[in-house]
C-alpha cells in the first residue's frame, strides 16, 4: 500500500544537536509544494485555489477539494483529473485540472465567494456556521454502530500504516476504517498523508470519487491531529458519519457535528476517547455510565 | 500574563470513554470562530479574508495578518484596529477593521492576487517560492547568537506559560524569546495561542506592530507544532531571524530559510533539536562536531 510517492519526503543535510553535542546528518523533510487546482467544465477553465501540499495523489487531492466545495457530488460528476500539459509534451507536476462531466451544475457564484473571497460573519454558533458557508450533502447515513474496542484499535493501525512511510514526523494522516463484527472490530481500508491536514482528508475522500467509487457509508475517518471546523465540514460533505481525531476537536467542529448528526470523537489514543457528538452510534451497553 | 480571553475555550458536556467505561463530564474545547479582516485606507474599505480563529487578541491578529501580507511594514503604518461597529452602538466581535495611516502605499493588485486568488506555479524549489508569492521585508538582522542550552530551555518555558490557559489540548502556541548572557540564556517575552498555527504567529507579531513597537531583532520565535512554509514566510516578513519549532519543518520552509539567511530549528524538545538553516547563529564551539 504505497502511501506516498518518493517525492513525499526530501533528504536535507542538517546539524543534529543533542545536549551539547552536534553532528551533521541527513534528515528527511516532509515535502511541501504548491498545487494549483483548476476546474474545467464545458469550454471554461477556472483557476480555483493554490494549496500547499505534499506531492503525490494530486488528482485525488483536487477531486477531494471539489467534493468539499460541493462541486462534485457523485463519482459520475468527474470526467477526469490530470496534471496540466505544458510545452514539449510534458506535464506540470504542480497544476491539476479536474474536468467535470457534461451536465454537472454547481453554484459558481458560491464557489467564487467561498474559495476566492470572504463572507461577512455573524456573531457565533449558528450564525457563524451559516456565514462560513456550510455545505451539506445528502443527510448522513445512519452509519456504523461502534464499540469502544473497535475505536481503541484504530490509532495503532494508523500508526502502523504510517510507520513505513512517515520518516519525517511532519505529515498529517487521514485513514478510512470499515467496521465489522457488529461494531466490535475495524479494518484500515485506506490512508493518505500530507503536510496539510485538510489535504490528507481531501486526498482520502478524492481517492474514492476519482476512481468512480463512493465512500463506504459504514466507515469511520480517523485523523492524526486535531479536528477543526474545516475537517468536520469536509467529512460531512463526503457523507462520512463518524469523524475521529487523535487530537482535540474545536468548538465549531463540535457544533457542526451536533447540528448535522455526525459522530465526533476526540483524543482517540491510549485506550480512551471523548464523544463530542453523536453518541447514539456507540455501543456503550457494557460500560458503566456513572 | 493573560493569554486568552475567557472566550478562548468553551465547556461542552461529553461522554468520556476509558477502556470499556463511559461517564459523562464537561470538557473544554478550543473556541473556533470566523474572523473577517477588513482593510481601510483613505476612503476605501476592502474585505480581505476570513480566518477561523480562537477569539481573543483579534486586533493583533488582523494587524499581524497584514504584516505577513506585506501591507504593514512598520508600526507607524497602523492608525488603529478595531471591531467593526454595528447598529445600536455595538461592535461585531467577529469583524476587525485595520485602518492604515495616511500615505501608506502597498501593492493592492498583489494583495488581491495573494489573498483572493491563485497563482500559477512553477515546478519546485525557487520557481515555486516565487509563484506562491514570497514577500521579503528588509534583509534579516544578524540576530541573536545562541547556545544549545538556551534553545533546550525554550520548550519548557513555553509549556509552563501554556499550562495555565491550555485546558483544551487544541491550541497552537507561538512565543517570542529574548536571548541574553551571550546567547546562553533566554526569557519568554510573549506568547499567543490559537486553533490555527498561522493565527498564533499573526497574533504574536501583530501584538508588537499594533502597540507601536517593533519585534526585537535579537528574538527567537518558537512554535508549538510544525513549521510550514507559511509560518517561515510570516516570520521572515516580520524580521525574525530565528524560527524554532517543537515539530518538524517542511521542505519549503527549509528552502525559504536557507534562501533568506534565517535560522530554522526543528524538533526542539527533550534536550535536542535539528538545524535546517542558518547554523552560523549557533554557538556550537563546546560541541564535538563529528
Amino acid at each position: 500500500m504505497p502511501l506516498l510517492s518518493t517525492s513525499g519526503a526530501r533528504a536535507l543535510p542538517v546539524v543534529r544537536v543533542r545536549g551539547g553535542q552536534a553532528e551533521t546528518a541527513d534528515d528527511w523533510l516532509a515535502a511541501e509544494e504548491p498545487l494549483e487546482i483548476r476546474l474545467m467544465w464545458g469550454d471554461r477553465v477556472q483557476r480555483l485555489a493554490v494549496t500547499m501540499r505534499t506531492p503525490g495523489h494530486d488528482a485525488d487531492l483536487a477531486v477531494g477539494f471539489l467534493v468539499g466545495e460541493g462541486v462534485i457530488r457523485s463519482p459520475e460528476d468527474v470526467l477526469d483529473a490530470f496534471h496540466a500539459p505544458i510545452q514539449g509534451g510534458q506535464t506540470d507536476p504542480n497544476i491539476v485540472a479536474v474536468r467535470l462531466a457534461s451536465g454537472v451544475t454547481f453554484d459558481a457564484g458560491r464557489l467564487e465567494r467561498h474559495v476566492y473571497t470572504t463572507s461577512s460573519c455573524g456573531v457565533c454558533g449558528k450564525a457563524s456556521l451559516e456565514a462560513v458557508g456550510v455545505i451539506t450533502g445528502a443527510p448522513l447515513a445512519p452509519g456504523p454502530r461502534l464499540t469502544p474496542e473497535a475505536i481503541h484499535a484504530m490509532p495503532a493501525l494508523l500508526r502502523e500504516a504510517q510507520d513505513v512511510f512517515e520518516q519525517t514526523g511532519g505529515l498529517h494522516a487521514a485513514a478510512l476504517f470499515s467496521v465489522s463484527g457488529g461494531g466490535a472490530s475495524c479494518d484500515l481500508l485506506r490512508v493518505r498523508e500530507d503536510v496539510g491536514r485538510h489535504n490528507a482528508v481531501d486526498k482520502l475522500v478524492g481517492s474514492y470519487f476519482a476512481s468512480g467509487e463512493t465512500v463506504p457509508p459504514q466507515a469511520v475517518v480517523l485523523v492524526s491531529g486535531r479536528a477543526s471546523f474545516e475537517l468536520a465540514q469536509k467529512a460531512l460533505v463526503a457523507g462520512i458519519s463518524v469523524l475521529a481525531a487523535v487530537g482535540a476537536p474545536s468548538s465549531l467542529a463540535a457544533d457542526l457535528a451536533r447540528e448535522h448528526g455526525m459522530t465526533l470523537l476526540g483524543f482517540v489514543r491510549d485506550g480512551r476517547f471523548n464523544v463530542y457528538a453523536g453518541a447514539e452510534r456507540l455501543d456503550l451497553s457494557a460500560s458503566g455510565d456513572r
